[in-house]
């Protein structure tokens, strides 16, 4: 069947999902589409777009009576076969013609729990329950939110990569305990997939020799898409603090330079330490630290969509994104259940730190936080995601920060200017610093 | 005068600087200038241009015979009084022609002690001493490695005021105590401009109240022009784990968020913590830490700068860098001195951590740096910078990291495959997960 009979053959408006790698040839199928298309006719893309592909196909295609829809999908293999969590953009007149669909091949979650519900029969839509999509916004906020959901994703899997780590290091616990506190760890405020599978992984026998755990002969070398990487650089473009996440990315480059490691192991040498605490409590402690980290992480994912709306004039629903993710993607999990309830108290909430359910949670871990974090600094245990979830929230909750210094140094050898804690925001002075009297000068505009 | 009897006034072949705004204001300018003259001229843009652009240009303008030459330039206001670093790209031939007078116009440093030389009045050229600018490469070369420099002057400064933070809220310094120690600071290993114009900025009483000091009345929200962004970008891009001066970018954006850190402070709640210790021994670890992560710093921005010249093919001479660094710039230091020698030792050094001399500063000082940072988390001191260099060397210097669990969620989830440590490289197995038996398969090709 050629693409012109494809296309002939589909009721209008037609609906076609493209599911292509993300880049050019998004663009040569959809316009192969196109041009065999009719005004009113939608095109969906699937794939892992970048947002500002998307925001610029959407004007294009609408000069021609075309919808484009970015719609992120998450879920891998098993969201294939219970139905994946989607994320559309696109107009509204769109949305209306595709949400009896999205809506049928969507995830589902229980109405008052928030859990997935997960069908008998793989493939088969389940019945009942809230489906995990809803109209995320115009042109390019469907894709914009996937790749925050990825960006969190990778905070998620680091998060849980740093407490294997310290599990293994400080206690010695081996894949199969390991295991079993990921299981535990699953029934309460953790519940998550990547925490269930995590417990799967762990107690898994290499198929190739059955005397050894699978984790073991995995090599240490993590690959990533690119869609953290974005995240990151968008952060870093916007000026929103996101360093969990950028770190996350990091760590995955950090972990493919294997060779370079296994040299340097040879010699940078660490600290001698052999912990000697309850191992019961180190465990509960690093429950506490991944928790608290993971609040951060999202903190952090959820004020780059607060941004990103603001530069591109969105309207997104925060509670209902939680929810979307709740079921289906990668990072469900019962804590968005936690996010939803949070934005449905407060949809103006600036930071998930200061919901009151979450401020509870961190003043209640943080010492455990801090006691893992400490701990790992003295014994030589990499923790990035970790320390700069806890430099993150420290930072944060400071009223003051000695970014007063900074000012100072570029106002001294640069004459930036800087603003008065005395003087209202917006009057900027320099210091004459070469001077003998170093005289202090109220400067025009902004600061430089 | 117009300009096109300025440029009919310049000898052959013309040499043309401009100093404008990055950007299009280049372009504009350039394009201006290259209409009037003749093959052999030069143009050399000596602001903070993106790489990119300068390579773009370069390529431009050698259609039409003219020369552009991307030129960092690093001094701020004492470099223009006393000679600025200068750190020029572009083509052979234009160097040649400039050589001379760029190696008059640069600052000095002392031949032995790699110290700058001051000359006696501010804008006459110093007699001797080494000259700190040398060719650094075709293209954009030149405007790369100043971004480097710059993103490692975020990070610089950032170790900085997070060793003042420490001092401040930990020991309860005033800022001419803490002028002191950074004074002292400023004649041992971290002899550097920074370090003492930290010292001199922290005894300036305020102009407008003498009563208080200038530090404390300097709001802090910090400002940034984009290169320490771009550099961490580029980091992202290009796949180097460079979290720290990331890091020192994230902590600017954060400190801009002064009222929302003002509310969350009401409502965060840090640990109690009061500081037991000895004065004079938290000052000397807060010492050492700061040099183990400037060390970590500098080994980040060395090795984007290696990954670069394989990306655009250039040869950069790095010890050549460190010395063009010792005097002029921001980041002038003793320290450079060391980094220069150490790629005497060995010019393809891969990590100035792996260096002999860096290597036992830091094996001696680490006990130092984690008891700081301990501290710091344990106190809820946000230490963003120290805690990310910590775990940079944590994790470099790890044979293992747990990125295994990452690749076999990856593979849980996504089928996208793994290597196994018992295997050659670039074997990609997967698990059958959904499988009831699980069994593994290899996949060809490169991981997923």
């Amino acid at each position: 069947m050629t693409l012109e009979q494809l296309v002939q053959a589909i009721k209008r408006p037609r609906q076609v999902v493209i599911l292509v790698k993300a880049g050019a040839a998004v663009d040569t199928i959809a316009g192969q589409l196109a041009a065999l298309m009719e005004p009113g006719d939608i095109i969906i893309d699937g794939g892992n777009s970048q947002w500002t592909d998307t925001i610029r196909r959407e004007k294009e295609y609408a000069v021609r009576g075309i919808n484009f829809v970015g719609s992120g999908v998450s879920g891998g293999e098993e969201g294939a076969r219970f139905g994946p969590s989607l994320m559309p953009g696109g107009s509204t007149a769109a949305w209306a013609s595709l949400k009896p669909i999205w809506e049928a091949i969507a995830a589902k979650v229980d109405e008052t729990t928030g859990q997935p519900l997960m069908g008998a029969v793989p493939g088969k839509p389940v019945t009942g329950g809230v489906p995990c999509t809803a109209y995320i916004g115009p042109d390019g906020a469907g894709h914009y939110v996937k790749m925050v959901h990825n960006g969190i994703e990778y905070g998620d899997m680091q998060l849980i990569s740093e407490s294997y780590w310290l599990m293994k290091l400080l206690l010695g616990l081996k894949p199969p305990e390991m295991s079993a506190v990921f299981s535990e760890w699953n029934q309460g405020d953790l519940n998550s997939y990547l925490i269930e599978i995590t417990a799967d992984i762990l107690q898994q026998k290499d198929p190739a020799n059955p005397r050894k755990y699978l984790v073991d002969v995995i090599l240490d070398t993590a690959g990533q898409k690119g869609t953290g990487k974005w995240t990151s650089v968008n952060a870093l473009d916007m000026g929103v603090p996101a360093p969990s996440i950028a770190q996350a990315v990091f760590a995955r480059f950090m972990s493919a330079e294997k060779e370079k490691r296994v040299e340097a192991n040879r010699q940078l040498k660490g600290p001698k330490f052999t912990y000697r605490g309850s191992k019961k409590g180190l465990i509960e402690a690093i429950r506490d630290a991944l928790y608290c980290s993971k609040i951060c992480s999202y903190a952090q994912g959820f004020n780059l969509m607060q941004k990103a709306q603001e530069e591109y004039h969105w309207k997104l629903n925060f509670g209902e994104i939680a929810m979307i993710w709740r079921g289906g993607c990668i990072i469900r999990a019962g804590f968005l259940q936690k996010i939803k309830e949070a934005f449905d108290r407060n949809p103006n909430l600036s930071n998930l730190l200061l919901d009151p359910f979450f401020k509870a949670k961190i003043l209640k871990a943080q010492p455990n936080w801090r006691k893992v974090v400490s701990l790992a600094a003295q014994a030589g245990v990499p923790c990035p995601q970790f320390m700069s979830a806890l430099s993150y929230y420290d930072s944060y909750r400071s009223a003051s920060l000695p970014a007063n210094l900074i000012q100072g140094q570029r106002d001294f050898f640069g004459a930036h200017t800087f603003e008065r804690t005395d003087q209202p925001r917006g009057n900027f002075y320099h210091v004459d610093w070469p001077e003998a009297k170093r005289p202090m000068v109220m400067t025009a505009g902004a600061g430089k």
